[in-house]
């Protein structure tokens, strides 16, 4: 068998539907497997799914080598950012952890393997990509809440570390008091406490509250508007060759229509004379 | 009388709308002694209830009785959803539920007589349909989510389990616990436990919550712009047979009027020479 | 003087703009005489606000008898509902409530001047009618909302009410613990409880807190698409008044020109024979 | 050197990019050295810290000496708002703090300075004045809500004062409690201790729920239909321009050539005759 044919075969078997869905249940099984052994159980089961953890991760390898020899070259294998992905989720489980201190960090390693279903199933793909491009439209709404954020964070922590160091120690503590605050997460606790000493801290909390909640009324209208716009923008450039194209034409020939029904007349005048 | 006219009869009955009222009357009626009845109250009058609970069952049983034979037949009743609605929770309450520890599941089964309003009013049958459309198009963000929920589950139970049991014992625990996390609730007790042990482990909950509201928010835009789309296209549609419709009709009369009138030109201008 | 002329004056004063801002800051220094009164203070202090609390009085009973006065008849005057919510509020706060019990009722009814700020604002009346315009268009959901928080809290005090008669004693308490739910107000301590009891009973909660929050989300989100949807027709109204119109009116006359123009070409070629 | 090309010169300095790139990393180390002073150091690093904080100070001085001098005049200066919020913040943080007393005021101030960031890139300059200019918009909707809260505060202090000071002892503190009720706080505690004196007080707190959660909910839709509006009326406008302005144009020449036709009709029949 020639080697080209028998890449054949393996793009054969990569396109085959059967083959996706195979690998998607046995994903799932991975993640169904992954949830099971957080349960205490006797040794035999626990020997069993032990011996279905590897399957998975040998399943797993092979599958990603003939998805490799399908494509024409490593390079433009790894060209695709979805295998890169597939790649190194793939071979990080394969890691030897046999120590105890790193059983831990293969068990993590196993988790992020049902991430695959998101590599696997297209519509998912589509929908983390719609996610990762709505990051940038958040960017520098984003940094100015950080800063609201690190004023009042390191006003806290000057004013209130004494008050109570766990939650005002230092600015990062604070940052993540804040964001408790934020969550209105007995936020009150937080606030009585240091109105003990400073009766008019309320002031603090309360107008931190409205400005977050504020910049984050504002950018989540920003991100339904600038999704509206766009939308707005295609209707108009549909609409552009749809009805205001013809309208366009429409004019044109309507002046063409007058210059000629001018000529008509002149013609018509100069024989009554 | 005939049978055929008793028939007639039945759909009469069916369609007056006051006996349509009748029946609305008897379902709140219902709703009510079940609603009384999680009060204390004297024998006797507890006798009045169960009398009515027994009255509402029957009445209820000779009312889809009737609603049956007003139909031609009994395959065309079971053919309409509501109808088996209806009748699998008038079936259900008519089991006899006498001994202790069923009768608890009777009064649950008669709970469930108040949703027979929404079979009766019109205008909530129209909105529980709404309701049910709506469920797919959340299909895969939900998908997405519940990814995002079962590797942080899998996550806190393989790392937390060790530090509190009763909130990240096994990965069914930690669903919960995260359920609660992502509702704000008591969140940050939850996340100081676990910070004693990991300090670092606030990463792991200020991520996960970053991403539900994440994905949970754009799920929300996402449905609103659907929901707009579809009115669009509705409106592109509508606008097509009125105005864009009348705009293409004077584009075609435009080019025979042009044609026209370049023959009516010609022949003047030979008359000319 | 005669009462016409006298008529004429009250009209004036009613309609004298500074009349009306001194109406407004009589209104804000009884809300703020109100506010003071909740602070102790020495009996001289006491003393002038009580003072103060009655000249309010007074003024309001005097402005208000000069509306009455300037308007042609009581029955005219009566017609307008700002008019009979100002005339109960001013009338309310004349009972005298001397006796310590009534005393807290006198104070009750005098926070309700407040409310005038609502219906001497004309601003603010345009935005309480927008806000009871909203209310039918909630109609339904809301009912739909109640259904499942009837047959939740049902089920609750049917199941859970050994458990914690505060929290599930009878329906009326059922449905405010569940409303506590629905604000996510320690609703995890609320399910612990019961899971101690009923280890599944988690699945009440989250399908409650699911339908709760589903049924919100599309409420919110017809509310929306309602108050878009009329203002698309206001704007489709607009625009078949504008550029709808304009185009069905080309329509209509291109129509008549080319009738016109094969008459023409018709007389043409007849004479060309 | 004349002065003119010094001001030049200074003119040079404030354009350069390089110049304003390292203005931010001043900034942003001022930030930096901000939060790190929050941690406890020793002596020498605290020293280190007390230098590079002394250094920004001078450093934002020199810096807006130069943005004065490459103004033409100081009244040119200072009629940019943003000018005078950069002057006052970095001449604030110039007065000397050596006192204990003082000190936390000096620190207050220097956290200002991360402010400036606002101030220096354009992008996040946009955003503010975004947010400032959709503060008016709320301003009546904001008054209502104020009253609503301002009557229940008033209720809540009359009736409840007795039963808990520390949360109804007077309006300004029942103004507090009522805003830890809108977010939700443990708001049922507050209302559990209420309910135990008087048992329908659950009344007060879920019909100011509903009241603050619905007028937050119409003042959200307002903004976010405002602001489509607008978006609205731009794209009318820009229609206007396009096809609508070229629909009118049809319809005048239209109208020019039907009057024509009509002659030339008039003429050829004439010539019949």
């Amino acid at each position: 068998m020639s080697a080209a044919s028998l890449q054949d075969r393996f793009i054969a078997i990569r396109n085959n539907k059967v083959f996706e869905t195979f690998v998607i249940v046995v994903i799932v099984t991975s993640a169904l497997v992954i949830g099971a052994k957080t349960y205490d159980m006797d040794p035999t089961l626990a020997r069993v799914f032990e011996i279905m953890d590897w399957s998975i991760t040998i399943f797993f390898l092979v599958e990603i080598i003939i998805r490799m020899l399908a494509e024409r070259s490593l390079v433009s294998f790894f060209k695709k950012g979805w295998n890169i992905f597939d790649f190194l989720i793939v071979t990080a489980s394969l890691i030897p952890v046999d120590e105890s201190e790193m059983a831990l960090l293969g068990r993590l390693l196993r988790i992020f393997r049902v991430l695959r279903l998101i590599s696997i199933i297209p519509e998912l793909r589509v929908l983390l990509n719609a996610f990762l491009s709505a990051i940038p439209r958040m960017g520098y709404v984003s940094l100015m809440m950080f800063i609201i954020f690190y004023i009042y964070a390191a006003m806290g922590s000057i004013f209130f570390s004494h008050i109570n160091p766990v939650l005002w120690g230092d600015i990062a503590i604070s940052l993540l008091t804040l964001f408790r605050v934020a969550t209105f997460e007995d936020w009150t606790d937080v606030m009585y406490e240091t109105m003990d000493v400073y009766p008019l801290s309320w002031m603090f909390y309360i107008s931190f509250i409205f400005m977050v909640a504020f910049i984050f009324l504002n950018m989540m209208i920003g991100i339904v508007l600038e999704t509206l716009q766009r939308e707005h923008e295609e209707y108009n450039r549909e609409l552009g060759e749809g009805e205001a194209g013809e309208v366009h034409w429409i004019r044109e020939h309507t002046e063409a229509m007058e210059a000629r029904l001018e000529r008509i007349e002149a013609l018509l005048q100069e024989r009554v004379k």
